[in-house]
């Protein structure tokens, strides 16, 4: 996607040979308008996958779900990361590690909001070694649910993500491949 | 807002004599449709307040904050709960007790996204003590931008936020109140 391509040029930052922070209009301020053409491009993706509900993770994921949701017109559903007084427990649940935590969470959704009647698109801003995308996976999995496919705003192509999520047969549209980070550069 | 009080009432719970729980629609499962309506709703009450950028909290104030952004055509800018390795430094902090998780935690915002030009709208799910809408005035304030207004899906109403923000000045809107919850209902 050229949009997201050069707007990542113009103010993703690339730290050291591994993070690329686009904090600036994806996952801290968000840009809506570019939201609205990334939402517009995972619907022209995935649009023949008869989508019946679109599956993401707290918190960044949330913003690019929620207007991917506005063109597939289906719910939202977003896993919680943290114990919550108030969250139901009779949840699907599985264990995740984040690099960029270096901790290890569980990733719940209550079992009301999945089940086997549903196409099940997951959405994230990143991926990267897909231990989220994963932990998501197996959670529509618990529910007899179909994942259709995982729709993914920026990919670190150096990273064996992709992989990962090819074995399992899943339909991949990442819509910006981070190549490499070199010399302070990010290339697609 | 009547769309939203019958929604609540329909597919709302109550639990106990202080919780109300909107899992279904608002904060973990989200109705997109109704946040499009909850979205121009805010639109038409703070349109006149020259609204620069929309501010929310992470992680169930991002999605009606995103929806509602669309309306106004500004960035939003998410505060974050939990340390992050990638979060800037130099952001606005501000320590913030949470009665739903029994704990306190730091919301920050980095310096760059918000400044004495900006008119802020703060969004969120819910007002019941109104600790996090204080949280995030407080950094609205350090940042030397004017607060136009705090926008609330559901306030609790017979707790004390409303009181506490209005001490402060501040322009107050909520979708729906409740007044009670009475025997297991309700009460707007």
């Amino acid at each position: 996607m050229e949009l997201l391509k050069q707007k990542i040029l113009k103010e993703g930052k690339a730290l050291g040979n591994n993070i690329v922070k686009v904090d600036s209009f994806l996952n801290h301020q968000i840009d809506v308008n570019l939201l609205q053409s990334i939402g517009k491009e995972f619907h022209k993706r995935f649009e023949d996958d008869n989508i019946t509900k679109i599956l993401t993770i707290e918190a960044s994921g949330i913003a690019i779900a929620t207007v991917t949701a506005l063109y597939f017109n289906v719910p939202v559903v977003f896993a919680k990361k943290t114990e919550s007084l108030n969250l139901d427990e009779d949840v699907y649940t599985h264990k995740v590690f984040s690099y960029t935590k270096d901790r290890y969470y569980d990733i719940k959704v209550s079992k009301k909001y999945l089940d086997e009647k549903d196409n099940v698109l997951i959405i994230d801003d990143f991926l990267a070694k897909g231990q989220a995308a994963l932990g998501l996976y197996n959670i529509v999995k618990q529910s007899k649910a179909k994942v259709k496919g995982i729709g993914i705003v920026v990919e670190k192509g150096f990273q064996d993500g992709r992989e990962l999520l090819l074995e399992k047969g899943i339909k991949l549209e990442s819509l910006a491949i981070v190549k490499k980070i070199q010399e302070g550069k990010i290339i697609f």
